[in-house]
């Protein structure tokens, strides 16, 4: 694999591949990847904290030696372009970048003209497959498998890569995946989105994925933060209807009264911190597999 | 020692083994502390140059992974407490923060719902706990104990937690600890603080701690650089007739010219510079002990 | 050799141990440098992606320990100065700082009462002998050898520390070395520098260095991006028309277009990114004679 850019470039196999890579990680049956000097390169072009630092403790886990490129302090402020900066990045020794940025489509452009292994870390609304697979990875240990479940993602959904990612990812196991988006966020505007009523998703779901509202890709929105929690949010009354069996997920950080009532991160529904941890062995999967690859 | 937070909790015999333990880190007696990978994040809300690369080395020279979280670039930005970073970052697998806060109160708030290990870097006015530590294997260093003596501490008490910290710990060993305050810089603001007059501190103390004058911490004060060091600053007369056998210390960085004359930078009572070395023992002797447990 | 501070105070002997080490280096006829835990800090004043990379990369080839100090995050804040900063890197254990600095003249002022080696890695517009060193490295690798060469460097001369350290460099061989600076750009400002015309040096040079033009560091200048390349770029009719065997070099970043047609990048005479990759092999050199020192 010489790239981790889409889901929608890895085959089912591809991904039952990782998932099981990851699990070896995760009960430590691997341990460090290289001996020979192998390097990394985090630039990130958005803020981040979660992604950020487990792909660096996944390449520290590996034995794999980890840089970080700072927009300000680099030649990006002399205007140099990002393809450049790769190759300049890839003569230094690096082997691959983990990239995360806001402008859509440019990673899948340039991939092809680089010798570089590019890593997709979150692009503008549309691609975050490193947490799409660490969402599967929390499923796929609770529930033994991504097949004949029904799955639910509840929010902004436009905004959200990680609904984006999530739905490419899990159409192609057996699962049924319905998404709700509040009517003030507007239309949902992929037809890979299957729409269903709010309350049915939190009453009728194995797992709901609830999303952060990601106020700072909006101009504005037409309810109130106390509004969302009652009208759209995981408040007290839906969680105490939640399906027997189910789990909740929310890929971080969350707004605390709005998507989520404070009583979810107690609730032992809530994996929250499981998606976090999982994180860490998803993303030692896929350096494994690109730095192989 | 799940957490190390301040002085205050720490008995004295905790202390004696910190200083023990400091002890043969310099002297090269114990080596890598861990050959498990362990995972230790740097969270620094406030600049710093010697405390934030003393716990970098530190952890370096135990083989302990060191990570950086900046503020600009975390969801601190998206709004995420320093609460709900700290339980992601635990999730993530590391097993101790350091952290810089200017906030007072608030790692001990947040300290008992945690798991992960948090270590005061410097709080606000009231703790810089690992510079008391440092601090004194630096006069232990010179006067085999840390009993007997005279102690006294010159400058901007009220803001300095250094002098705080320094006075917490000094105040459980046998030795007599006393400030001396400027009256531009108001009343002194706690009553463990036993004043005395500036030349009597300087003529008769063993140790003459010189604070750094904090000037960010001000809004303005009624008297000028040049003033201060005829005042109250280790001037050239001053050092010349400091008591025999005695020595000096800084926190620093220093303002030359105020607080300390040039001259007293390679004067052989000057401990300064000892006291940043020291500084790494003092942290790889913390960081020890908390990822113990 | 403590300090690698400037071409000029080297010899012609010692350039040639240097290439000959960073050629070794790159055949991996050596290894990591230390078992023991070695501590090299970057410290950059003015913004670097290439130089900064590469020395990272190069100390964690060397199994050196690498940290960097943020200037914003640092007592250079509260005031500090950088000598005094530099003693307390001293103190806490560094054995060598990297630094990029915009002021010149400082660094050869405090070398000599510092303990800690000093690296220059960019000095205002006058030194960037890192660069220099890669820079021979890379034209040795080319005709086994420095001598015997016609050797032209074109572009915004005044301002260039790449130019003025490689005219240093170049000037200890039996090399001709001729400039071309555009009119608009003012008068040569060091006589060491000859002039030529430019179409001379592209059509006779064994070695075109093409410079960037640093806009950064000018007012204003009386000629448009798009003239540039017609009256002194390498442009495609230049680049036809280039010596057979010779070849093309850049410092980077570049301003495409500008200094250089896009059609230079993908040609057989370019060796940007050989450069860029000699750029690793040079630093590993480097700090191996200053570790060692």
């Amino acid at each position: 694999m010489k790239n981790f850019l889409s889901i929608k470039s890895l085959s089912k196999e591809d991904l039952d591949h990782l998932i099981v890579l990851a699990r070896k990680f995760k009960n430590g049956d691997i341990g460090l990847y290289s001996k020979k000097s192998k390097h990394v390169l985090k630039l990130f072009l958005e803020p981040s904290t979660r992604t950020a630092l487990s792909f660096e403790i996944a390449c520290k886990n590996l034995g794999v030696n980890f840089s970080i490129l700072d927009l300000e302090d680099s030649s990006l402020t002399k205007g140099e372009s990002i393809l450049e900066t790769l190759k300049n990045v890839h003569a230094l020794g690096f082997e691959a970048a983990i990239i995360r940025i806001k402008e859509e489509g440019i990673l899948a452009d340039i991939a092809d003209t680089l010798d570089i292994s590019l890593i997709n870390a979150g692009e503008g609304k549309i691609e975050h497959p490193s947490q799409a697979l660490l969402d599967a990875i929390t499923i796929n240990d609770e529930f033994k498998g991504l097949n004949g479940l029904k799955i639910g993602i509840i929010g902004d959904i436009n905004h959200s890569r990680v609904a984006s990612s999530n739905v490419d990812l899990l159409s192609k196991f057996d699962s049924e995946v319905r998404v709700f988006q509040p009517s003030e966020f507007g239309e949902l505007n992929d037809q890979k989105y299957k729409p269903e009523d709010v309350d049915s998703i939190y009453k009728n779901s194995d797992v709901v994925m609830v999303l952060r509202n990601q106020y700072e890709r909006h101009q504005n929105i037409d309810v109130s933060k106390d509004q969302y929690l009652e009208k759209y949010g995981l408040n007290i009354k839906r969680l105490q209807n939640l399906k027997k069996g189910s789990i909740v997920m929310h890929p971080g950080p969350f707004n605390r009264g709005v998507e989520i009532c404070d009583e979810v991160l107690t609730h032992d529904k809530c994996r929250f911190y499981k998606q976090v941890e999982n994180g860490v062995y998803a993303r030692m999967a896929i350096l494994k597999e690109v730095l192989n690859g």
